[in-house]
């Protein structure tokens, strides 16, 4: 497999997740349309099992293993949906899970990822030493590494909502997607345009972590940077497949102050009675903010995940 | 049509509502199953149009008029989700809606039935100047009086939520709801009731509230009574047909606190990422406090509404 999927891997995707996946349900509201102004649906990944689109991903990569392969488990760096995700999605296989966490992670993350049945293997905080532990316990182990974006099948797998999203909601010519490391913005794009050539396609990003943004405005990807935003999951830096077909795709990004995306996010609650992340919640942010975007379309919004502190909200 | 609708008659409703309602999903989580010790599916209503099943029996209502009926429009005297679901319903159909509130009817409340198109007549905050007020618009205009429960073309329409329940998720045994008024309870009885004779019925009720479950277990029904729970939607005195139906269906109810209400909410939030009203999760509260009642039993429960002050949330 090269570093980005094609339409067709995303149809054996789709397949290949089908007995473990939710078909998750895509919700509107008059009242949000209005505000738009244009018909926007949204496709609710939180309600996806684990509460985020990210279980899509994990469990193409943990399907698409060799049994030879299989049988070592696998291996993730990332503390967050993804860890869990693929916790989750190696249970479903019967496999090993290693999630190397780094210190200072959320407890509640960590119970979650544990109660999945992974082995948790702590480190420094710092990109060095994940990356360092994940390739200690690949070597130990033999399990194989599953990267949170800047993987084929993972992105693959994070494709499989579009063709889902459109036979729900037919006549849809824009889609929008929230942008962290790519890996989402990625699979639906290859998706959306292997369906239509002639999808729109939006990405949403804060304006502290507009690090995509700004690649795709100066053509090519800007380096590490300081994320400055409430937006948890869009904190990450792009991955480099992530950028060229992100750009390739020609996906416009938009940008979303914090304070419009909690705007959007309680909107969203009270609008659609659904419990969104304020990462999710850009998409409907860039879609008030920039409606000049907007006019005239027929949206697809993809809510990428539900799993929020609720003693801790934004308002 | 008699007091009860019968189960061909829920049927009809399901037909005559399906071009405007909402088929609303059924979620479930394994941590939640893990806790009531028992497979779990919540039909999740809150998704329902309008954030409550109330829209299912205001449109049966409203498309079973003739057409020499439907030009006179509707009346209510619901200040609550009724009253906006019946407005809704009547747009649907292009007729008038009134609806008399009380004052001191929240806002946000009047505001909505007003965004729908309704007329909205202004009354004291009794029941005797508010049935004064309806009765005094259906003299001046002819519209037909929709009751929030006590009304077998609105208890119908309510019931139409179990074969859609049914088709979603196979195999139930068991069908828990709470209990207000009992128009949802009545016409889920009956439907469930309709489809298999054996299914378990349990409905659930605070116990600042709990008239169903006194008038069940003395036999007749008990009078007026002030209410004492946060449970807004649950404050109501059970209709005298309502009532009936539940005892001829063998429906046990059961009590749950407040306390419990409101932890069972939460639960419904981080594990379902839904908004579910504190009367919907009385229905988990009650599987997770009798756990001896549904030990064995495969349980499809009813959420009935999502319509919640973000800013003045129970915990």
């Amino acid at each position: 497999m090269s570093a980005l999927p094609s339409f067709a891997e995303i149809r054996d995707a789709a397949a290949r997740i089908a007995p473990h996946a939710v078909v998750t349900p895509v919700l509107r509201s008059d009242r949000i349309d209005t505000l738009v102004g244009a018909p926007i649906v949204f496709k609710c990944e939180n309600l996806q099992r684990g509460g985020a689109f990210k279980f899509r991903g994990a469990t193409n990569a943990v399907w698409s293993l060799t049994d030879e392969e299989a049988v070592n488990g696998v291996v993730t760096h990332s503390s967050g949906n993804h860890g869990n995700a693929l916790a989750m999605a190696a249970r479903t296989r019967g496999i090993p899970a290693h999630v190397v966490v780094p210190d200072g992670a959320v407890k509640a993350k960590v119970d979650a990822i544990l109660a999945a049945g992974a082995t948790v293997h702590r480190c420094a905080p710092t990109t060095a030493a994940r990356e360092a532990a994940a390739a200690e316990v690949q070597a130990a182990t033999g399990a194989t590494l599953v990267h949170p974006y800047a993987d084929a099948r993972v992105m693959a797998g994070q494709g499989t909502l579009v063709p889902e999203l459109f036979r729900q909601a037919p006549g849809l010519d824009t889609v929008l997607f929230p942008v962290g490391g790519g890996g989402l913005a990625s699979g639906c794009s290859i998706a959306a345009h292997g369906s239509d050539p002639g999808i729109a396609l939006f990405g949403a990003e804060p304006e502290g972590a507009d690090d995509t943004a700004r690649s795709l405005e100066s053509g090519r990807r800007v380096g590490p940077f300081v994320a400055d935003t409430i937006c948890d999951g869009l904190r990450t830096l792009v991955g480099e497949p992530n950028f060229h077909a992100l750009r390739d795709h020609g996906v416009t990004v938009l940008r979303v102050s914090d304070a419009e995306a909690v705007e959007a996010m309680k909107l969203l609650w009270s609008e659609l009675r659904i419990v969104v992340e304020v990462s999710s919640a850009t998409v409907l942010a860039a879609a008030l903010r920039y409606p000049e975007r907007f006019a005239g379309r027929r949206i697809g919004a993809v809510l990428t995940g539900g799993n929020v502190d609720l003693d801790a909200l934004p308002w």
